[in-house]
């Protein structure tokens, strides 16, 4: 039998807190349909309804506390080495446990930075401090945002597989588009002959599927969170999508450009930008190594559009794709306040990112284009057919 | 055009801040497709990417300020009078907003005992202090725990249609399983066939699919959170089905009792406990009223059981439905560790609750009957038909 992807995950988790030179960590949730835990899913391919408590140590043993009826569904999963049951309360077994591990540090779920980390609630967490009042833990916590990081961050086989596989059905949906794209059709028309094709492949939405893809027909749609209107594709003009697809729980997620005419009549400032947009995200890729921080390479890629005289993009240069478009953990993205500390986190090996820019033209709207790529122990490969001209319709 | 239930939601804050005396309720918020804080959705129908503020005031005003990413996808919604939007971050202009409404108590999404109340996450806290240090907001701060009590617990018209019709459905499904339920075939059969019809009617699960519906062939079976398994049917034995479906975002949660053979082969002991379980909810139905304590309703049907030698069933009798199975806030449950407060919140009319117990019999299991009701002004009206005899199939 195969392993399943919480399998190879927590396998992970001890090589991690060796590392970090952490002693435990605790997830600790309820409820979790209601309000998950990112983190969660990574290791337990199950709901829970009663507080529990899920305990990965150093040394690699893993267990769990969970309610009576919780156990039965997560027993089967083969995730824990033991599984630990209660009724009416988990305090009193929750605080021996813990106090038999006795730990020096204890890494729960909050982070300022990475909302991947950051699945603990205000609420949640003061019930774990009363449980355990009395004792010398509360002040053993830490943030197990490093943990979340790297975990979450160095894929597995399975998680790569799975990626490949949404990047391919995502490429392979956009030749299609090649076939029916003409001049005078709505982006609610092409939206919906998108979501045929997932269907087709069976897969879910790499995000709210409300806008995605999201379908700009040039030149006056502001690019963004919003959804396809009536607006009509028009010769002469561009159109931009931006696409993600879920594979058994991963993503893909990338921009293309079409344009509505022959290469002949493209405008020069449209090739402009395009070449631009191209090999601003080209020299990225081929800087971009283990060990660099995020900012670092948007800053690369920052400069390279500034110094060709357009506006800089408003966004990072890349995120990292897992089970979420948006993944958490290292940012390719500039130190700005709502960023926190993600872009000077360091990159590693098994990371997948997006590399992703717009510049603005004058009078054809936004050129905007994004990869995703895998870093690899020298640098990184393209997991996506890299854009190298305008898909021309005509 | 008709309202759409978040703006019947929203709608409905102020009158509630108003009877609570609480300035401004900040719903506070970052990539919500990660880390969903429940409160949201009830609100707003749309994630948001960056750190976002929705401020609803005492006086009926309601604001949002969110990135600009954002701001495109929310606007048509039409929920907010003012949505404030910016780039790089947004402390400043959050904090020039707070200080211009310059409320004495700033309810934030935080609470030891309603999950549903507990959606703000210890990071997005910090942060939320640190962009208003300085200032005397953070020592105003106060639980939304009575607010999303409140809210979330008044079901509107269209919540109510929406729940009326999950339990329609959910009847229907248990009507067509009449038809094709016979001695021998497996629970995961079963379970296939339930989900075909969910196929048919477009619904989707209260909960977790893998157990929904919970399918329990008699005798050895342990009720809980967990899946169909080969386990068959059997002539002389129960069937147990606990199944919720989900219509236009809206929960059903309802548990059925079948039995294979006639009617005069039932064995008395199961006849005594399905007698018991049905007669303890009709009595729990007839007490129950807006104004008492949760705790009252669920101490007389487990008094009921208890006088009749039955063990007490290990779960609380009722908790609420509506965008989730299990929706938070009062809870008709006993004063368990687990349960925190919600025993003993007061049952408003409005309230969708389900009413289920168990009783475990020597030879055939457990026999648990679930149903849902709406409380009025002056009791409570059964949204479900409630099992009065088992089903039997022969």
């Amino acid at each position: 039998m195969t392993s399943t992807v919480q399998q190879e995950k927590s396998r992970q988790v001890a090589e991690i807190l060796r590392e970090l030179d952490i002693d435990l960590w605790l997830v600790w949730v309820r409820e979790t349909s209601q309000v998950a835990d990112p983190a969660l899913e990574l290791v337990l391919d199950a709901d829970l309804v009663w507080e529990s408590a899920l305990m990965y140590t150093k040394d690699g043993t893993r267990s769990a506390i969970v309610g009576t009826f919780d156990a039965e569904g997560i027993r089967p999963l083969a995730v824990f080495d033991e599984i630990l049951t209660y009724d009416e309360g988990i305090s009193s077994i929750l605080k021996s446990k813990i106090q038999k591990l006795n730990p020096s540090s204890i890494a729960i779920n909050y982070s300022r930075n990475n909302v991947a980390a950051d699945g603990l609630t205000v609420g949640m967490y003061e019930i774990l401090k009363d449980y355990l009042r009395d004792t010398p833990y509360p002040n053993r916590f830490i943030s197990s945002e490093d943990v979340i990081t790297r975990l979450r961050g160095r894929k597995t086989t399975s998680e790569l597989d799975r990626i490949k596989m949404a990047v391919e059905i995502t490429e392979k949906i956009f030749d299609y588009a090649k076939k029916f794209l003409r001049v005078g059709i709505s982006e609610l028309y092409i939206y919906d002959i998108f979501h045929q094709q997932m269907e087709k492949y069976d897969v879910g939405n790499a995000w709210s599927a409300d806008h995605n893809p999201a379908v700009d027909a040039g030149p006056n749609k502001q690019f963004g969170h919003s959804g396809p209107t009536e607006n009509l594709t028009k010769e002469g003009h561009l159109l931009h999508f931006d696409f993600g697809v879920k594979y058994q729980g991963y993503c893909s997620d990338i921009q293309r450009m079409f344009f509505f005419g022959a290469p002949s009549t493209i405008p020069e400032e449209i090739t402009e930008a395009f070449v631009t947009v191209r090999d601003a995200i080209k020299a990225a890729s081929e800087f971009i190594k283990p060990g660099l921080k995020g900012y670092e390479v948007d800053a690369l890629a920052r400069d390279y559009v500034l110094e060709r005289g357009y506006d800089e993009y408003k966004h990072a240069l890349g995120h990292q794709i897992g089970r979420k478009a948006h993944d958490g953990g290292t940012l390719l993205g500039p130190k700005w306040e709502r960023y926190g500390d993600l872009p000077e986190q360091v990159i590693e090996t098994g990371n997948v990112f997006t590399l992703e820019l717009y510049v603005t033209t004058e009078n054809y709207g936004q050129v905007s284009l994004e990869e995703d790529i895998l870093i690899t122990k020298t640098g990184c490969q393209f997991l996506s057919r890299p854009q190298n001209d305008l898909i021309y319709i005509y």
